[in-house]
């Protein structure tokens, strides 16, 4: 039932889902007062798939992207992302972002590597809202559903985006829909990693590949119980309540921050 | 008209109002796995109600207060912000910001006031958020409903907290507040300004001063048109239609990047 499960997911009309997100991204920004998008690109999945989505829709004179990266980032995901943003043609930069993380860190109290990736998140993200700002750009959010649902992202920080282009697609559909739009197979097959610090892997840090994740994301949406899903995909129940749990501990990085009520 | 506007707005029971706010945060921490709150301070109103707020609610004990000045923030201002923070037996640390701003303008393109003074704001919640992790503690922002439905925040700067205790006080209101609160007359009379370049100020920079705008809004909020309210406030049309644009051009602020509906 598992694969069956995942099968169907997997299992969508890419290029009209595709298009949708093309028109999608052109329709808010004709409608907004700016004159294109900035993507930060990190040469993984998700930044690949919204970049090479936006040019489809924007053309590419309208679409810039920043490369970011730090003392943690690999070098070849520097190389994807050069030689992607080359291939589409767009206005792209490199800012490595070392030094900046090192002031902080003089200024700041020790802290740990989940603590200090949450800062780097939330520098690339003052740093592509400067540049996007500088051109009259929104900035593209590179959020998959999954990511979303769980709360893998850092609030404020890759989580801080103007559209979300993905958020409607599951990791597993993101990687079918790179395949669909030509996204070289070095970047289609990479294991996802936000490269926050040094041998981070996102199924490591997460305890579970996105083979299953999604299946029990997709469960739960239908409303089924930790029980029937677990059954259903034939999984320890845990597994299911673990990704429960992330979503729960997660609800307030999808919300605005709540306001006291004087009135009641 | 317009004063009766006003003075309907600032007659509130300010000590129930206090007491909801505290009963506010002291159920927002309780509910969550944080153990206390941080807050930004600039000594300015905003921010020293909020800290007031916060330490009644939770006792000086759960409470951090974090002053983060620039080159472009008077030295009355932080003054005003540690004498508070004694005052209230609070746990607090000055970071000055300069030298973080100044790396990221060497490797930054060159900006504008406004746009520099946005990175300042990202540079602060930054900060904020990375010193708020390491205790264990959420990020309060001081926000009022004044600014937050005009739009004048940061996006993920000042914009970007995890509870909001005065975002249902208009701005008037939180001067009435902060009086009832005991709150220093140096800080509750003096001119609003995000200090983000050198002599900014907020009632400037809007071209309105609060004791209009905020009438203005009760009135939106009413669902009175532009001509409707105006004519009650005895105030031309087009100051109406200033701030009726200014809530509808920061509307995307006050919401969740729209993502993508692939299913429609």
């Amino acid at each position: 039932v598992k694969k069956a499960v995942l099968e169907n997911l997997l299992d969508k009309n890419y290029a009209s889902v595709s298009k949708k997100i093309e028109r999608f991204i052109s329709s808010y920004i004709s409608k907004s007062p700016a004159a294109g998008v900035a993507v930060g690109l990190s040469g993984g999945l998700d930044s690949s798939v919204v970049l090479k989505l936006s040019v489809n829709a924007l053309g590419p004179e309208k679409v810039a992207g920043f490369i970011l990266p730090s003392s943690t980032t690999p070098e070849q995901d520097v190389k994807d992302a050069v030689s992607l943003a080359e291939s589409l043609k767009i206005d792209y930069k490199i800012i490595d972002t070392s030094s900046i993380i090192s002031k902080y860190l003089e200024v700041l109290s020790g802290s740990t590597d989940k603590i200090r990736g949450n800062l780097v998140a939330r520098i690339r993200m003052s740093i592509l809202y400067h540049e996007a700002a500088i051109k009259n750009y929104l900035v593209a959010g590179t959020s998959d559903k999954s990511e979303f649902l769980i709360g893998y992202f850092t609030k404020f920080g890759d989580g801080g985006s103007d559209l979300l282009p993905i958020a409607g697609l599951y990791k597993t559909q993101v990687r079918a829909l790179a395949t669909y739009l030509g996204i070289p197979e070095g970047i289609v097959k990479k294991k996802s990693s936000p490269a926050l610090w040094k041998g981070q892997l996102a199924e490591k840090e997460l305890g579970m590949e996105y083979e299953i994740i999604d299946p029990i994301l997709v469960l739960l949406d239908r409303k089924l119980t930790a029980r029937q899903a677990a059954k259903k995909l034939q999984l320890p129940v845990k597994d299911v309540i673990r990704v429960q749990a992330m979503i729960k501990a997660s609800a307030h990085k999808r919300k605005i921050a709540e306001a006291a009520n004087i009135e009641k």
